[in-house]
């Protein structure tokens, strides 16, 4: 073990003089080095992590971190991975894996089981975080308009699911009820997110138009509607479809029917989800949801894997992907300055703070309520989606949301993300006594 | 059954409308429609060639011709797919397992065994398609210099392993001696394809600078050295450290370890021989060729599955990508004149003749030899990427491959390639009685 890692760095330093000498290939023998090189640091960096007691996932996302900030140590060859655009789309090919494993290992009876928590933990977790983020920024960047500070507030808002449910995974926890609130109420908070996003940019394009400063009804009720149709559509129209492609994929004499068939579902959900305005991750997740594996009986009978054993490889693949590309997005020189550190350190707290609310919401008894708490605690991809729109967002030739503003959110995005997995193993372990 | 075809159409309809408004999200909702379109419409063309009694692999080729080929029609709602930069690389990364498959069923032993034929075979099927190719291109050609023909004729000579690896899988003939012996010559084929495109390309290039037409004997053992110390290095160092780093990651706690080292493993090999100007499927094979399915014994006493039941989910949605994006590649409308047809006939005459003569070089007694010539037919993407080489060659202001020769040589290889399937089941066939 012990010059396991000096190996891997070692492999690195090939790789990168190699990388100059690869040539074309439609670009894709740098990417063939990128993916091994991500998957073998990931690996070790959440080995590292696993043999101290800590979830593996906190393991790549610090991976990712290292790499993409060992330029301030002198060393480039990482960055070539941050130039990469097609690491993108495969991360959030991982990301969306993962949610159909969740949604998999979920199941339709137990989230509607727990769905009026799942409701309230939501809408309770929406709130408080814009109230008081709305508060932070008004202290911080007491010269700034309100509009800013209610982007900031709304930024703090939605809860990521990915991190979360990893973490939940690797504690095997994922078949607790606190985890089914904590992933129902993920669900609906992503789209009381997006609601809400739409409203601040609604009303900030608005003002910055020199029109008045009103929220429209129609347009909003549009969205929560197209959002509400999506999940009913595709929990009931997806489930008949998928059903029949069943049946039919099971009559093929082919190989590989029963995979084909499964990423068919999962990807057109989460494509439909995108075209819907949705994170495609939430089409996902419904994908996995109403995947029950008893309905490839017929391909189990001629000695086909299950299901999760057919993703489980590529998803052993792209997950590692996506939590090592979070990482390489968080550029340690941002935070040179004091109040940009102050800045960040209240958001962060804010953020904490506004989600232990949650534990309010469960109505059932005898739950691990702080668990809930803690579990809606990661921002992560969604959070950094909104700080980038804010960011791109002008208003009066000036973007709403500053660099340092932007420097602030995205450390309160890695700090939520980062200390949450110990906090839940910690907090279910205390559960447990 | 017989309403599924119909039902993929719409869905095609449904997806191409749903494209247009799916929006940004980094170009990766169009890919997400595109790999269903493409699977589903790959997996009904390969179970209609089943059902028929042919090789699957056909139906996925002629699948991707139609789909290329709808705007002829007045459906233009596949010509997206064509401007998918990124689906080339999706495809090769489907052929390159496709390759480590193949390498992983066979064995060093077997092919060291058939090595003299092999080689034999490989040089055989090099000369003879020059020539013929020569001769072709001569008479159709008139009026074109003599390094034309001299480019046409290399063209046709390197066999495109990729076609006859997949049919001898889905023929379940990849135990036998024909096998090892096409699959070998393949490889040193591709070795000297690479060589005579060098030199011929070395050729030209000096002819267009105004220099003399000479062969500089440094640059061509530079080539042949790099291949040779590629494929030797692969194997005995490749081996090596395989089998230490499966050491080392058998101790990780980690799930998830066997396959990231398979994977690493190949697509590290594959990586290294396109540093080194081979095509990555040669490193791919030697790959899967030195890896051993007991090497990961520790890993299976721990309840992991096969490494080829771990590659297995990721070759079943990728390989189908490069077949259908071969079949994408033919235009139709490319044919509308009677002089290039014919000249695409002729080529493609010269270019199975020219392999008959393989079937000489097998020096093991009671073979198949007929099967050894048909194996050696397909072009495949080795032809494509000689015909793309050549239509961006410059000499005296003109491309040495004009329009017309580009289209010829493509149907030659899309015939050579489509022929090979039904061919090779007949022989076997014919050799059984």
């Amino acid at each position: 073990m012990a010059s396991f890692p000096l190996r891997i760095l070692l492999f690195f330093a090939a790789a990168s003089g190699l990388w100059a000498a690869s040539g074309d290939h439609g670009g894709l023998i740098p990417y063939l080095f990128a993916l091994v090189g991500i998957l073998l640091a990931a690996k070790v960096g959440g080995e590292v992590f696993e043999r101290l007691g800590l979830p593996a996932v906190l393991g790549e996302l610090l991976t990712g971190m290292i790499l993409g900030n060992l330029h301030l140590a002198g060393i480039d060859w990482a960055e070539p991975l941050k130039q990469m655009r097609a690491m993108e789309a495969i991360a959030e090919v991982g990301v969306i894996l993962l949610l159909f494993e969740v949604g998999l290992e979920s199941h339709m009876r137990d989230l509607l089981a727990v769905g009026s928590s799942a409701m309230l933990v939501a809408a309770l977790g929406v709130v408080m975080p814009i109230g008081l983020g709305y508060g932070v920024s008004a202290f911080f960047l007491n010269d700034a308009a309100w509009y800013v500070h209610l982007f900031v507030g709304a930024t703090l808002a939605a809860t990521s699911v990915g991190i979360t449910a990893r973490v939940l995974r690797d504690l095997k926890k994922m078949d607790t009820k606190e985890a089914k609130i904590i992933l129902g109420a993920a669900v609906v908070d992503d789209v009381l997110g997006l609601v809400i996003l739409a409203i601040v940019t609604g009303l900030v394009s608005s003002i910055g138009a020199g029109g008045e400063a009103t929220i429209a009804a129609g347009p909003l009720l549009f969205i929560i509607g197209k959002a509400v149709a999506f999940l009913a559509g595709a929990i009931i129209v997806g489930r008949f479809v998928h059903v029949r492609l069943v049946r039919v994929g099971s009559r093929f004499r082919v190989p590989g029917m029963a995979l084909v068939i499964a990423i068919t579902h999962c990807f057109t959900l989460a494509a439909l989800a995108a075209v819907m305005g949705l994170d495609p991750i939430v089409g996902a997740f419904a994908a996995g949801l109403v995947l029950e594996e008893s309905d490839y009986e017929e391909f189990h009978r001629r000695g086909s894997l299950t299901v999760e054993e057919l993703v489980r490889p590529l998803s052993t693949l792209l997950i590692p992907v996506f939590f090592v590309s979070m990482g390489l997005k968080v550029d340690f020189a941002a935070f040179a300055s004091w109040k940009v550190i102050a800045f960040a350190a209240a958001l962060t707290v804010a953020a904490i703070a506004g989600k232990q609310v949650c534990a309010l919401g469960v109505l059932e008894k005898g739950l691990n309520r702080g668990v809930v708490g803690i579990g809606m605690i990661p921002r992560g991809e969604v959070g950094l989606i909104f700080t980038g729109i804010g960011a791109s967002l002008v208003v009066f030739q000036r973007p709403i949301l500053s660099a340092e503003t932007v420097s602030a959110l995205v450390v309160m995005v890695v700090l939520t993300t980062v200390m949450t997995p110990p906090l839940l193993k910690i907090f279910f372990a205390r559960g447990a006594r």
